[in-house]
C-alpha cells in the first residue's frame, strides 16, 4: 500500500467501442426523476495491474457484480449528477461540466478509487448523449440527466483500497424533482456530515443515512430534512439541496448568503453558478458565512428575511416555504416573480438553453 | 411514505429452495481474509408489494444489479460478521448469532430497509452451513467467516427509502486478519463517526469514508488508524475494531475499560463477550467510559497502562503495539501468555470450539 494514487488516464475517448442497441425503448412523456433511461450506458472498467480499460458504449442493462465488491459493503462508491439541455437553437449542451469532473476526481481521491481523465471522461459522455440524443426533449427548457457513478469492485471483504473498479455513465428523464414550495423540517438530533468526514464529496455513504431522517421529516408533513450543524444549530443544507438565504443581514445590508465549504458542504454546481451570478449583478452582498436558526428566526421576526430558497441539479432553484423547527411551524416569505429565485431559475434557465 | 417500517416475515427456512452446484471448488490451505469465498450462497428477494420472497441457496455467483440501484448510489446496505467454529468434538457452532441477528435488524431500520424475521434468516443461514460445511477448517481452532448482507435494489436515482431489497449471505475463509501487533495512528483530523450518524450500525457508509485515512496511516508505518473524536481526543475506535484499556486508573484501581455505546461506537459481539466474561471473572473493575488520549498518556508516563486492546470478529482480540500521535510514537506495554488479551483469547476459543 502506498499513499499516493497512481495516475491512469482513461484510454481516450477515440478509443471507445461502441455496441449499438437492436431495440430502441419508446420515451414517455413524464417521469418521476431517475426512473427512465435511454437505451445506452458507457462502462470504463479499471484494475491496479493494467489500469483504465477501452471505455464502453452498450446497451443499457443490469450490471454483472462479485456479491464481495467492495462498493456493496463499504461503500466504496460515488458518482455525479449533469444535465443536458435542448437550447432554443435546437443544439445541446452540458451545464459547466467540467465542474463536475473535477469535483469527481476529488470525490474519487477521497473515496481511494483510481485517478481518471476529466476531458477524456467527458469526450466519452458527450459520446454518449450524441448517441442517445432523442432522448432530450424537444418541447420547452427540458433537459436529460446524466449520472456518473463510479465503484470499488474489488472481489474482496478486505477494507482497503480497491484493486479494481467501474466507473459507469447511464442517463435518465430528469422530470421534476419537487413541485411544490418545499417544507423543511429542522431537528439537530441527526447530523448530514461533519469535520473529519466525506460531506464536501458526492460519496454514497453521504446519502444512505439520511434516508431515516427524511422519512421523520415525513411524518412532520415536511417534505426534506434541513440539516443542522453544532450546538448552536448551523444551517448546512436542505435535503440534497445547497441553502441560500436572501435577506436583510445584522447590519442592515441586503445580503444573498450561503454556508462556506467548510468541508461539511457540498460545493454545489448550481451553488457555485448562484453566486456567480449574483457577484456579477453586483447589486446586494454575496456572502459564503455561517447561518443559524437563531439568526433565521431573529430575521423572520423583525421581517428581514426576503427568501429561502434550495439549489442543486435535479431540483435546480426551489423556493422553501415553511420549516418545522423546536415545535414551530415557521412560515418563510412567499415566492413571487419578484423573489430572488424567481429572477436565478429564469436566468439560468436562458444560459442553459442558449437564449 | 410512512414512518412505520411494515413488517414483513422471511418466507420461512422450511420454504427455502436449493440449488447444488454441479462443480465444487478446491479449498485452498491459508489466504487472505475474506478472498476466498464458498460453493453456495443464500439470497433472499424483498419488494413493497408483496414482501419477502422465497430464501434460494444457489451455486456461489455474480450478482445481477440495475445500474441505478440504490445501493451503488446511496449506499443502502449494511452487513454483519459472524464465524462458524468446528468444535473438538467436530461440531460446528456459531458464536452468538442471535447477537448479530438482532444488530442487523438495527441496522435495517436505521437504513430504511425492511424488517426481517431474525430466526428464519438464521435458520436458513444454518442451512447454508450445512451444505458449505466441508469449508469449515478440520485443523486446529480454525472457522468460516459468514457475511450476511442486506441492499436497497430500487432502480430509481430517486434519494428515498427503496421499494426493493436484496438480503444474501455469502461465507469465505477466514484467514488471519493481522499477523503481528498492531501499530495506529492517532490523528484528530478525521472523524468516522459522529453524534447523530451511523457509527452505531453496521452500514456500508461508514467504511468507504475511513479507507483514506488508512492508507495515511500506513504512510506513517501504522497498519490501522486510531479514531479520536472531539476536542478532548476521545478514544473511539481502532480499524475496524472496538478498543480496550486494561490499565490502573486515575484512582489507582485495576480497571478494563472500553467506550460507551454512544451512538459513535459499533456494539461489538467480541467487544460484549469481553466485558461478560471480566464481569463475570469479577477480579477488577470494568467499565463502559470515555477515554481520551490525554488519559491514557498519563496512563503510559505513569506506568499505571497495563495492555491496549483491540476487538472484532474478524481480528479476534488484537494486542496494539504502538501508537503514532502528536508527532510522537508510544510505545505500549508488551503482550505476554500473562497479559489479559491472551487470557481473553483462550478462554473465547475454548467457548467457541467448545473444550
Amino acid at each position: 500500500q502506498t499513499f499516493k494514487n497512481i495516475y491512469l488516464k482513461i484510454k481516450t475517448a477515440a478509443d471507445l467501442v461502441v455496441q449499438l442497441s437492436t431495440s430502441l425503448k419508446t420515451k414517455p412523456d413524464v417521469v418521476d426523476f431517475g426512473t427512465v433511461f435511454t437505451d445506452h450506458m458507457l462502462t470504463v472498467e479499471w484494475n491496479a495491474n493494467d489500469g483504465w480499460q477501452t471505455p464502453l458504449i452498450r446497451p443499457f442493462g443490469d450490471l454483472s457484480l462479485h456479491p464481495a465488491c467492495s462498493a456493496l459493503h463499504y461503500a466504496v462508491e460515488l458518482f455525479e449528477g449533469l444535465k443536458v439541455y435542448r437550447g432554443d437553437d435546437k443544439r445541446l449542451r452540458l451545464f459547466r461540466p467540467l465542474l463536475n469532473m473535477e469535483r469527481m476526481s476529488k470525490s474519487a481521491e477521497r473515496a481511494c478509487l483510481p485517478a481518471f481523465d476529466q476531458s477524456e471522461l467527458l469526450g466519452c459522455i458527450k459520446r454518449l448523449i450524441e448517441i442517445d440524443q432523442d432522448w432530450v426533449p424537444h418541447l420547452g427548457p427540458a433537459c436529460l440527466y446524466i449520472r456518473p457513478t463510479f465503484i470499488g469492485t474489488e472481489p474482496s471483504l478486505g477494507v482497503k483500497k480497491p484493486n479494481r473498479a467501474l466507473l459507469y455513465v447511464i442517463m435518465c428523464q430528469a422530470g421534476s424533482y419537487f413541485n411544490t414550495e418545499l417544507s423543511l423540517w429542522a431537528d439537530p438530533k441527526y447530523t448530514r456530515a461533519w469535520k473529519g468526514g466525506t460531506g464536501d464529496c458526492k460519496m454514497g455513504g453521504n446519502y444512505g443515512g439520511t434516508l431515516f431522517a427524511q422519512l421523520e421529516a415525513g411524518s412532520y408533513g415536511c417534505q426534506q430534512v434541513l440539516w443542522l450543524y453544532g450546538e448552536d444549530h448551523q444551517i448546512t443544507e436542505g435535503g440534497t439541496m445547497n441553502i441560500f438565504l436572501h435577506w436583510i443581514n445584522e447590519d442592515g445590508d441586503e445580503e444573498l448568503a450561503t454556508p462556506p465549504l467548510d468541508g461539511t458542504i457540498l460545493p454545489g454546481v448550481t451553488r457555485q453558478s448562484i453566486l456567480d451570478l449574483a457577484r456579477k449583478w453586483d447589486e446586494f452582498k454575496v456572502l459564503e458565512r455561517y447561518l443559524t436558526m437563531g439568526q433565521l428566526c431573529s430575521a423572520l421576526k423583525q421581517q428581514r428575511l426576503k427568501e429561502m430558497f434550495g439549489s442543486g441539479t435535479a431540483c435546480r432553484v426551489c423556493h422553501i416555504g415553511s420549516i418545522v423547527y423546536e415545535e414551530k411551524n415557521l412560515q418563510l416569505p412567499n415566492q413571487d416573480k419578484h423573489s430572488l429565485s424567481s429572477r436565478i431559475a429564469t436566468e439560468l434557465t436562458d444560459i442553459q438553453v442558449s437564449r
